[in-house]
């Protein structure tokens, strides 16, 4: 698969802009980058850390992947992204290896990048993203 | 708090040796150490991703932390480690800027780091560590 490093880390927020003065002013990061993924129903925040972002989601409706992930398990950490060459080969490699994928073939994400899913069935509990500029 | 890059992502796993063959047999991922931490219950598997690595937790115990975290959520991402200078320090500023703490001063963790923890109410939702060398 190749990976080459984690991307971000993706984190469920229920008020975008209250959690970035949290990240700011408190832990003492910056946020560079606000951008809605329409798709995806998320307003995003991005940080850098080290080589690593992290990514704040707001959910832009309630039946959005994210409205429905903290409505079920509150705020917290979502998914975790790596890093790889290409994402549409990393996801046929995870499914030929036995893996449940929820995106057959990649698809645009937040900052152009290509980005597909593996089910966290599959994952040991932990929604996982490819992703490949 | 000057976080450098982050640490670790401590994912929380039922079965070790499982969860190590996943990661290194699907993910491609090298297991470089296994370490007991009986202080908190859990035997880890570390893997270096990039500049960040991956812990892996499974408890020694029922009544320990990644016991009972595994037993209301399942398995998967249990918290995230920032990397700072001084994890004392650090405790000292958050406590400061009025976040709660699980640890008020630092301990030993795994591969000997200064880790003290804060606590996910004042972090929105996010189990968060603080650690240094």
């Amino acid at each position: 698969m190749n990976i080459s490093h984690i991307e971000h880390i993706g984190i469920a927020v229920e008020n975008l802009s209250e959690s970035i003065k949290y990240y700011e002013e408190i832990l003492g990061m910056k946020c560079y980058a606000i951008e809605e993924v329409v798709d995806q129903k998320v307003k995003t925040a991005f940080f850098l850390v080290g080589n690593t972002k992290i990514e704040l989601l707001e959910s832009t409706s309630p039946d959005g992947p994210i409205g429905k992930f903290i409505e079920k398990k509150g705020q917290g950490i979502h998914h975790i992204a790596f890093a790889v060459p290409d994402a549409d080969k990393a996801l046929k490699q995870a499914e030929e290896k036995g893996l449940q994928l929820v995106d057959k073939v990649s698809r645009k994400g937040a900052e152009g990048l290509n980005i597909g899913f593996l089910h966290p069935k599959s994952t040991l509990g932990v929604l996982t993203e490819l992703c490949s500029k």
